[in-house]
Formats: structure tokens, C-alpha cells, sequence
């Protein structure tokens, strides 16, 4: 796995009911902006929020809307082993081309068994897809070291890559890469450290920063032969770093992302699920002053949102 | 509410599958026990590992079993406030008589309007049922004051009862009992604390004490005008508290109360399902002397379980 | 290290005072008591509200009231690992037979190099005394693997010892056991699981339970070759457990110990000082109550405790 | 309080003494560089790593290097009240202008208490000095609200300020002032949500951006009165930001920080005292990386460090 991959918020209408339109015409935006893939049902995407029968329409949803163009994961975590692997062989079974799942515990024997149990059943049913392992302690309460990640990738099969947020991220990275080359390290954490995560070597980003471009010109520079190039994009990307510490804030990040996408024109409304701070108008101006500012200093990016 | 209710575990065949016979058997042992209501969906009960198939099931073959001897109360938080109420009214529908819900927010507004939310839906479907508030902040990493919890019970008319973890448990009953002397306070945690909770005013207890009668004869106890015949419930209950504290260990502790329901024969298998300790041989000997005491000190108990 | 060690609360005046004559009569109460060792400047001996000074004050007391009869140990846990050695030199060099240093890190390479650092200092002054790992993750957020403890007991020398308090401690217990043979491991968590801890083989116990005669008679029993005396001694324990339980609860445990002390006449007050919750009137009156439960049914406990 | 206050780290020999003369340094360079004040002793600073006679140490060397150029504020949290009281005292006759001071508990009683022993230990020794509430939950566990912050300031007369870094700062800054329209408010978190908060009317900002210049810009643009320079100041700022979330870094932040003090000559070594992470040949090489990118964008900015 490579590439820029979108985590992607779940849009709800005024009311909070599940909004299908909106998550259609996002995801065909997203695959409009060139992302490599999308990953629905994350933490950003309010999977612990949604029904069983939502979670299976956004997938279908999102599947159908991506229509082929990019692969869709879909975030399979859940309180016990048994019900994360009955979700995810649904959602392989509705469309999904991978799967995302953290691990339950920190001792090795006990994550090793849970994958290995994911693995076996998709291996049983339609056939193994790729696993990516989200490695994020600050939502999961689960910490995970850099020689268990590795041993999850040789022992199993399924295990392609890690979804790294377990900051400081570079140091991780590099001891991942040591005990596993062979295995892919996606970037998180709002792209906050995405040039230092491509230059140790990461071999993309799966995060929900709201301008995919963003990513995708780092991404692309990283992979240029020619280190001027790559300087440039590097640069080019941190202009835009104040807009990616803003909209990765504590508790009203959310909101914030689903509202850069409904002025963006991908989704109609800016509705997050209770429990999760709304977004207010001292919020709304923040972010129309950020937006501001980034449009300015990144002229390339097009159709400044406005209010 | 009042008296003695047990938080009931989820049986399952020794291959996780959900065991609705044991399930079945374990209600109809606990209302021959002579509880005064049980609760499926805790905690305890691995609702957080169950699908909303299996919970829906649980429900209603409890409920079933239950015959309407005893009320059942079902579980019904959740990640978000939507589905939470969603499962609540469902669980009513499949006959629950309560729900038992936990704060998703310390902030009193948040709460508040969580539980409004869930009190306006019943009212506008087939009507209240008493909403018990979880107050269990080891377990859900949220920890509301006396004071909000007076609040709720004040505005909101659903919610009559609070399920009180959060220890020390003596100085915040008498705190809930001063701000909101008409809220029923639940104890809970194994019954460790259960003396000086009733002492203190609790109406009863709540909690997963595989041996009911220890509570029932607490309870009962509590309820007698003649102070000798309190302190010698007191004195009795007070023998079983190794036996308490050895069944109410983090971790491992679910184990050893499958074990024991399975032992009194009221369930046929102990299984745990993953991530969740299973007993092991070591356990389950020391189960068996912690059993070969209780039954030591506490006669009048029937049955003396054999490995 | 084996047998009982009692860690010591510090004592205060009302206003808040080290009260040093309590602290030497506790030590004495203690030694009367016949436990083989006591513990000061644990997180029950509120070190971390100790100025240096008054840490200093607490070792220089206890060890001179203690008058070799039996060894003193010393907390040495600090936030940094340099102040811990210093510490830890300055307590050895004040007479303290031993010190108890928590780990600053689950990274076994981390907390290797920290005792390492102490064992070392230890050796180049005025040589090597015991260390004392405290494993107690609810207190410290630092959870340590049995691998991990076996590790430090193999590769420092002044390692000898583990005091337990990762729940549930038996399974960790036989763990350490298997892979450190040689390491003693003590019993903690207010001696709440010390009969399974004996029984696994626990070389003894080290914690704050304001009636050592019970630990002794426990550990005393478990060391017995004839398994009815043993089983004897256990049951004798087990009548205590509903006090056990009672005193060792969170937030309040502290003062209601502080409060047995006083009423047995080994210290002259019960202040924590704060953030620490003091006695009440209702607390005061639960634990009149649980003692006089507790001297009913182990008639073999001298004085009663009047309030 | 207003303006620009540093929160310095305390720089160390690489075999880890207190490095006196880079302390010196250090004050006399953010003095050069125009801060307003600086505060020594807090978490960055390493304070609960250092010896009570270190920390003496550091506020006395502080404040004879700053000789009455900027006032010098010092950390006085520590694990009890008593011993941060008399702290607190000590450094005040050391000289330091004021002091910064954590919460101990979330209760709004227990913590005016605090802060009340505080203030009249202040009023009867040499007089009172303002006392900055710490309100940082994620590094302390005890999380206030903007209410009982409001409080505080009502009640307590030292408490003039709150240094606020409990994300999302925003909201909460708006609800302080609000509340507690006198109250100064300081951002920190390492800058990165500065110009929304001063655009809330913070008073100004209280953290450990290892270049001070970057925050006396926008501080000082904030104050201006042309809109339009506001926003050049703020545009300025932003350019910054991927240099502060770059040092913002969990684990490895300190020692980047101490690198950059070092490569501008402010002080003679990066040392971190264990437990923490050192730098190593990647993170120097990523720094300079953001540093070569920060001085393009800035150019203002003097002195391009090497490594």
C-alpha cells in the first residue's frame, strides 16, 4: 500500500441521519482530487457512532460511488474479537478492498491471535484481503512496540501495513522499517509530520486532512528522483502546516473538516453525532480566516470555500 | 428500585457462540434465587462484544425466561448518543423493563441532553421506562459529580436510579442522597462496599456477585427494624468478603463468575471471549478452595460446587 | 526478602507537621508487632508530599527507633533518575537497609539503564543494598512485563526483590516465578489477594494493612510444612477480609489506617495532608463498626480499638 | 500579565549537572530577545527531575542573569500542597516575580483551598505576588473548568492569570473571559493555536517556542490597531508553523528545543536528563532540515543555526 489515502468523515444531515448523497458525491470528490484510496468507518468517520445497517451502507455507498477508480477500506475495530472479524468479512463481502483494525492489547500473544483469527476467517471466505494494523494509542489505549508490529506483518499473512500514530512518529518508523522492510508504514495524525515520515521512508498517508492535495504533492515529491524537487514539495507543503495544526484540534476537529468539505461543495452538511462538539460561529470564522491564509500562501490550490 | 438485581454475564459455547440455553438457565437460576430484577448487556455482560443480533437475542431470551417473575434491565450505551437510544428502545420493544445507560460526557449540559434525548424518544414511542444512570468511571473514563447526577434525576423524568462505582462509594451516596433524596442509589463493585452503602441509605445493589444470596441476604437484613438482626445480616455478608474480593479481580475476574454459575450448574460453559482472560488451571484451583471456604463459613449456602 | 513488611503512613500534627514522636512510636508499635521490616517514604508514606528535608527527617527517625531489630526501606521514586539515585544514596547513607524505586518506563532498555544507573551509584559509594522494583501501574502508569522484571532481577545485582501490584497478581506472579526463580516476590494491593500470592509462592508481603498480626499470621501459616495448619492459617486470614477491603479503599484508605494507628495508640493523629481526604464522622463510624465485626471474629487480636 | 513569556528549559552538562553558566546565557539571550518575562521550573523545564537545591539553583541564577530586565517566574507544583506552599515561599525570596502553580484537583473546593493556603502564606510572609494557575490536564490529569478557573480568580487575590492549555484553547479562552473578564489569559501548547487565541483576546503567550521572536511577532502584531498589520503580523506567524508543531513533538520536543538553544549559542549542550529521550542523528538532521525551510520563509529571522 501507497500513496494518500483519505480517512473520511461520515456526513449526516441536520438531524443526524445518515446523509447518502453527501457521502457519494464526497466520495467522488475525493477520487476527482486523485487520492489513491479511501478509507471509510476510522474514528474521523464516527464508525463508534453508527449502527450496524449504517456502517453497511457506507460502505456500500462509498463502494459504489468510488466505482472501481480506488480501493476502499473500511474500519473493522470493535470491543471483541469475534464481532470485529463478523464486521469486516461483511464489509469485504459488501466491497471492501482491505480492512483497518487496531489491536486489542498490547501483549504480543494476544494481538497475534487476533489477527491471526481475522486472517484465517477471510482466508476461509472470500480470500485474504489486505490488513492495515491502526497503531493509534491516544484513541485506542492500546500501545503497541515497533518489534510487535513487525511480528504481526511476518506471521501474518494478511498484515501488509501500519497505520502509524503513535507519536513521536519518526523514531517508530525507522524501527519498523528495521524489523520489517517489507512492510508498508502509512502516515497519520493530520499529516502533521509527513515530511519527515516520507523522508525516513513511510510509503504514504492515510489521515483526514480535508485538502487531499495537500498530501498528494508531498507524496508525489518524495517520489521524484530529483532532490530539488522533493525540497520543493516539502516546502510547499509546510506552507501549509498552521491550516493542519488547525483543523487536527482536540475535540472540534471534526466539525471543522466536515465544514472545509461542505464549502468545498462535497458534502451538504457539517453535522457531527452526540457526543461531538458542533462547530460554532467563533469557529466558522477561524476557519474562513485559516482558509484564507491558506489559499494565500498555496495559490495553486483551487475554489477558495467561502462561508 | 430497589433490592437486589444481578448484572448478568453472556454465556457462550466453548467455540464463543452465544448460548441461549445457558442463557435461559442462568435467568430462571437467579429468579429461583430470589433477585428482584436482572440486567443483561453490562459490562460484565461482554455487551461491548456482542452483534446487535446477539444483544437483540439476549434480550428477548432473557426477558422470555424471566417470565415476568423479575424485570429485566438491558444496557444500552453506547459510542454515540443516537444508537444508544436506538438499542435502548429497541431492547424495550423485545420487552426490557429499564435501561441502563452511561454518561458520555462529564460536562452536565452533554449528559444533560443525552439523557433528555433518550427520555423524550421513550416517551414518544411506547412510553417511560426507569433509565438507571452508570456512574462507573474506572470502566467508561467519565466522571459526572453528585450534583449532575441530582440533576438528572430532577430534569430529566426518566432517570430514577444511579448504579454507583465510583469509589469511595459511602461519601458521594450520602452526597446523592442529600442533593436528590428521591433518586434510587444502586450499589455496586462486587458488593465490597455493600454494609456501608446500605448503611448509608442505598436501596439495594447492582452488580455481578455470583452468589446472589450473599446479597439478598444483606439487603434483606438492611430492611429490618431491629438493629440486632441488621448487624447479624451484617456480620454474615461480612464472612463472604474474601470470597468477594478473590471474584471481583480485574481481568480475570469474569472467568471465575462463568465458573462458578457453571459449577452451581446454571450455565454449561465458562468460556470468555477474546480479548477477555480465560480460567486456567491454576484459577480454577484456587477457585475451588476460595469455595471450599466460603461454604465453610457460610453454611446455610446450598450446594457446595465441585470442579 | 521475606515475611511481613509494613509500609509506614507518615504521621502528622493536625496542622500538618511531621509529627517525628509518632513516626518513632509507629516504628516501635511495628517491631512489638513483629513484622521483619518496614518501608517508609512509600506513596502510602505520602513521599510526594515531603519536602528533601522531611524525607530525610523520616528515614533518620524510623531507623533509630527501629535500632537494627529490624531493616528500614526507603522510597526512592522520583521523576527523574538522577534524583532517585541521589536519593536513594542519601537514604542508605542515613541508615536505611534497602531501597523500593519504581520503574520511570515499560521499555525494558529504559528501565534497565535506570536501575543499572542506581545499582552502580549504589557499588561506588558505600555499597550494594537491595532494590525493590514496585510494580504498581495504577499508581505509577508504568506497566512492566514479568519478562521485563526477570530481566532486572538477572542483570542488576542489587535487584533482589519485586513487590507485586499489578492485578490479577497470580498469573504475573507464577510468571516472574518461572522466569526469576531466584527473585523474591512480596505481595501488595492491601494484602487482599495474599493467600493466593502464598499459595503460588509469594515470598512474603509488603503493605500499609494497619494490622501486620494478620499478614503474620497468613505468611507464618503458609510456611508451615503441615497443609492443615496452613489451610488453618488462610481461614483465619480470610474472617479479616471484609476489614481489608474496607481499609485499603481508594482516596479514603489512607485516612481510615492513619485512624487505626491512632485508635491502637501508635500515632497521635490521623491528618493527610492535602490533596488527601481526611476522616468524617460517618467514615469514623463505619470503621468503629468494621472493627468491632473484625475483633469478633478474630477474638485472637489484642485491644480493641475504642474510637 | 501580558506579552511574551519563555518557558525556559534547564540546560544540563552532558554527563547531566546543572549547567549554570548556559542557564545565564540562556536568560540573558530571551532578555536580548525581547521577551517580557520568562518562568523557569516548569514541566519543559525539567523541574520534577531536579533536586530541591537545584531548583534553588535555577531561580537564583535566573533571576541575577535577568538583573530586573524581565521578571522571572517560577514552577511550584508539586505533589502536595504544604511542599508547594513553602516552594513556592522559597523562590519568591529567591526572587522570582511570581509563580505557576497546577491544580491539584478537579473539585472546585478542594481547589480553592489550595490556592487560598497559597495566597495567605504569600500575604504573610514578604507579600503577595500574581500566581498563574497551570491548567495543562493532558501533562497533570486534573481538568478544570473555565468556571472554577473564573472562581479562582474571583476569590483568590494572587490568582491573576490562567496559562491555558487545555485544547481546544478557543472555547474555553472565550468562556474564561466571560467569565472572568479580568482574568489575563496566556496561550501555550507550544504556539500553535496563537493566533486564534490572541484573536479571543488572550493576554498574550506563555510557552517554549525555542524562537521567542516568532511569538513577540504575532503578540506584538495582535495589539496593533491597523487591521491590516494584524494580519500581516499573523501571516508572518503562520509561516512559522511547521518549525513549532516540528519542536511541538511528543517525547523528543525537549531535545529539540535544547538543540536549537544550542546551535543559536544560547547554551552549551542538548542534554535531557533520563527519563527522556536524547537526540540523535536523524531528529538533528530532520531539525535542520526545518530550520534551513524556517529561515527561508522568515528570513527576518537572524542567524541561521548550523548544526
Amino acid at each position: 500500500m501507497s500513496g494518500v489515502h483519505t480517512i473520511m468523515p461520515t456526513p449526516f444531515t441536520p438531524d443526524g441521519r445518515l446523509d447518502e448523497e453527501s457521502l457519494a458525491s464526497l466520495t467522488r470528490f475525493l477520487v476527482a482530487a486523485g487520492v489513491q484510496g479511501v478509507t471509510v468507518l476510522g474514528f474521523l468517520g464516527e464508525a463508534h457512532k453508527l449502527s450496524e445497517a449504517e456502517q453497511d451502507v457506507v460502505v456500500t455507498v462509498t463502494v459504489q460511488a468510488a466505482g472501481g477508480r480506488v480501493p476502499v477500506f473500511a474500519g473493522a475495530s470493535a470491543g471483541g474479537v469475534r464481532v470485529s472479524v463478523e464486521r469486516g468479512l461483511r464489509f469485504v463481502e459488501l466491497g471492501a478492498s482491505g480492512l483497518m483494525v487496531a489491536p486489542v492489547s498490547p501483549e504480543p500473544a494476544v494481538a497475534l491471535a487476533q489477527y491471526r483469527q481475522l486472517d484465517e476467517a477471510l482466508a476461509g471466505s472470500g480470500g485474504r484481503v489486505p490488513v492495515i494494523v491502526h497503531d493509534y494509542p491516544a484513541s485506542t489505549g492500546v500501545k503497541v512496540s515497533a518489534e510487535t508490529l513487525a511480528r504481526l506483518h511476518a506471521e501474518v499473512p494478511s498484515v501488509t501495513t501500519v497505520k502509524l500514530e503513535d507519536p513521536p512518529t519518526g523514531p517508530k518508523l525507522s524501527a519498523i522499517k528495521r524489523h520489517a522492510p517489507g512492510m508498508s508504514v502509512l502516515g497519520g495524525l493530520g499529516g502533521l509530520y509527513l515530511v519527515e515520515e516520507l523522508a525516513r521512508g513511510a510509503d504514504g498517508v492515510m489521515t483526514g486532512v480535508s485538502y487531499p492535495e495537500l498530501l498528494l504533492g508531498a507524496v508525489r515529491g518524495a517520489a521524484d528522483p530529483d532532490p530539488q524537487t522533493r525540497q520543493s514539495a516539502f516546502a510547499e507543503y509546510r506552507k501549509a502546516a498552521a491550516f493542519l495544526a488547525f483543523e487536527f484540534q482536540p475535540v472540534v476537529g471534526l466539525a471543522l473538516r466536515k465544514e472545509v468539505y461542505r464549502r468545498r461543495g462535497a458534502i451538504a452538511h457539517a453535522h457531527v453525532r452526540a457526543p461531538g462538539a458542533q462547530l460554532d460561529a467563533d469557529l466558522a470564522r477561524e476557519l474562513s480566516d485559516q482558509l484564507a491564509h491558506l489559499h494565500a500562501v498555496r495559490p495553486d490550490l483551487t475554489g477558495v470555500p467561502t462561508a
